[in-house]
């Protein structure tokens, strides 16, 4: 089967490698149906991450069940599935804490682990991990669903550590994938007001159209003042999606005293957290992977009702076979997230 | 009148300063009933924090009412009143969101502002501010109510951070007096099993009386490691009660993912917050100044209804005459706490 590796910095190369099999009897192998380049698959092909030559890459990806484990109970073949980013057994303390992003016996996609971006998967655990939609999933509703695996289950994540509230007021910072996902559940939350604070003009505008009521440019320097001015004092709950030195430090800049800061980018050069002024104004700070599975049943849910639509973060859709291009296309910004679709993958 | 100024470094002076009188319609003056030195009063008197000389000091006393203003409604002269820490004006979107530490107009009592290692405190936003409790106060009663000006709220907001509940585990980091507190803190919250951190086995034994199930000493290098094994996976909840690095460090290395920090400990020396290792394990840190007098009602109620009894924490009462002799005190650790009592403030 193909499957994508990252080769070297910038090096992203489509190989041939053997079809993925059945190990442990609680293992399932996915034929994948969609799967997307995140944010911080950018990271290592960019240099800024390490990883070693040959690792998988693909976190986010939705499939068919193609063969399932004798101890495998809750999944059919034939089912469309949804992946969490993160497996997990589902059975630990963590997994039972509702952490399953640090489940013992878990792991992520990608690096040493079987990777998304690929014609097909080993799922460990497949029970406890994989969620199945046992209907016909047409292209549209699987481009509805395939943000569920990471960037739209993780900015419900931040608005979640954030304490945003019906009626509240939130901001988001950060105008990526995730950061617009944010956006997108605040307004599920009921969230009234809902501030976007980004760095390009037409994500302000997606951020709009996914229910932002205000968008600030992230280098405008009178940015924090104006939010701190309109909301009497700053945001109760913020909503930080970028995982930046200057996002957190925005951040906390627009927070109101007795306010929680919802950190869901993962941490990238942030060296400075300046304790003291969290302490005094009584900020809270909540970083934290999503704990993708816990949240899907309820996206999922939605996506199916109707009532839920992240698929516009979805800017961009090539072959698998064009994997380098869609990397390409992401680094330079000229897509929010690109999907890539497997031959065969066509609902 | 006496009060008490730090003139440098180790340099505690009782002088006399004229009496403190009404300056605004919304002000009181109190004479002091008894007072007490805190842990952060011996950083400017170590050197180890910036003070100016002649600096007042003391932000933990309560008194008797002499004087009010005009709009001062709520205190009557011979109030025996509680103080918290800090003064607000009750009134300000900070105070109304429950964080008057934060109020715009308030302060905290020394440095520019009066102290209470004095005779008398004139105190801006009096209704806002003082707690009064409207029956004859003995000795006893006033050791008792003492401590909740600071580090009995101090210890109990800790809890309150760290999300400690009925039935749950809480580690608690830190055996000075807001330590001991939040140990009976969390008792008072019905927490069950109760894991005190500390150096100084006297203070072990008064964590034992105060609730503590277990007690660990901080430079033991298997205390981390035992109390992960045997909580299975770390705390939920975790009071940080010093404020310094390796405290901070220990209270990340004892929580469970998903679980939370709720630090009191006044920020000293802390350089080093590992954002990376919140985020992967979705612990929060929650740092904050107490609120007291969002605490204060529910804690003197307790008090007065015989339930609750921070006085162990005083082990050692001077005349406010020896206040210098209450830092060297307080400064060599002969004492948890020392309480200072102004001539005439006998009940």
């Amino acid at each position: 089967m193909k499957a994508t590796v990252l080769q070297g910095v910038g090096e992203i190369r489509l190989v041939d490698l053997p079809d993925p099999v059945l190990r442990e009897p609680t293992d399932a192998v996915v034929r994948v149906r969609l799967a997307a380049v995140c944010g911080s698959d950018l990271w290592p092909y960019r240099g800024q991450e390490a990883f070693r030559a040959g690792d998988r890459m693909g976190h986010e990806w939705i499939g068919t069940v193609e063969e399932t484990g004798s101890e495998v109970t809750r999944l059919r073949k034939g089912d469309l599935v949804v992946a969490p980013f993160a497996f997990a057994d589902g059975d630990c303390p963590a997994c039972r804490d509702g952490v399953p992003t640090s489940c013992g016996r878990g792991g992520f996609w990608g690096g040493g682990n079987d990777g998304g971006q690929a014609e097909a998967v080993r799922v460990p655990f497949a029970d406890a991990t994989l969620v199945p939609i046992r209907s016909d999933v047409d292209d549209d509703l699987a481009r509805r669903l395939l943000p569920l695996t990471d960037v739209m289950a993780t900015g419900h994540h931040a608005t979640v550590l954030a304490g945003v509230v019906r009626g509240g007021t939130v901001v988001v910072i950060g105008d990526g994938a995730v950061g617009l996902c944010a956006v997108l559940a605040a307004r599920r939350a009921g969230a009234e007001r809902i501030i976007s604070v980004g760095r390009h003009p037409e994500r302000a505008e997606q951020a709009r159209r996914f229910g932002a009521t205000d968008v600030h440019h992230a280098d405008d320097p009178e940015t924090a003042g104006l939010i701190v001015e309109y909301t009497g004092g700053g945001a109760a709950s913020v909503a930080e999606c970028a995982g930046t030195q200057s996002a957190l430090d925005l951040a906390l800049a627009v927070t109101r005293p007795g306010g929680v800061i919802g950190s869901v980018g993962v941490p990238n050069g942030i060296e400075r957290v300046d304790l003291y002024r969290f302490f005094r104004a009584n900020v809270g700070l909540r970083a934290g992977v999503a704990p993708v599975r816990v949240y899907l049943d309820a996206l999922i849910a939605d996506v199916l009702a109707g009532t839920l639509d992240p698929a516009p973060v979805l800017t961009a859709e090539m072959a698998l076979h064009d994997v380098a291009d869609a990397y390409q296309v992401m680094d330079r910004r000229k897509a929010i997230k690109v999907a890539v679709r497997p031959a065969g993958g066509s609902g």
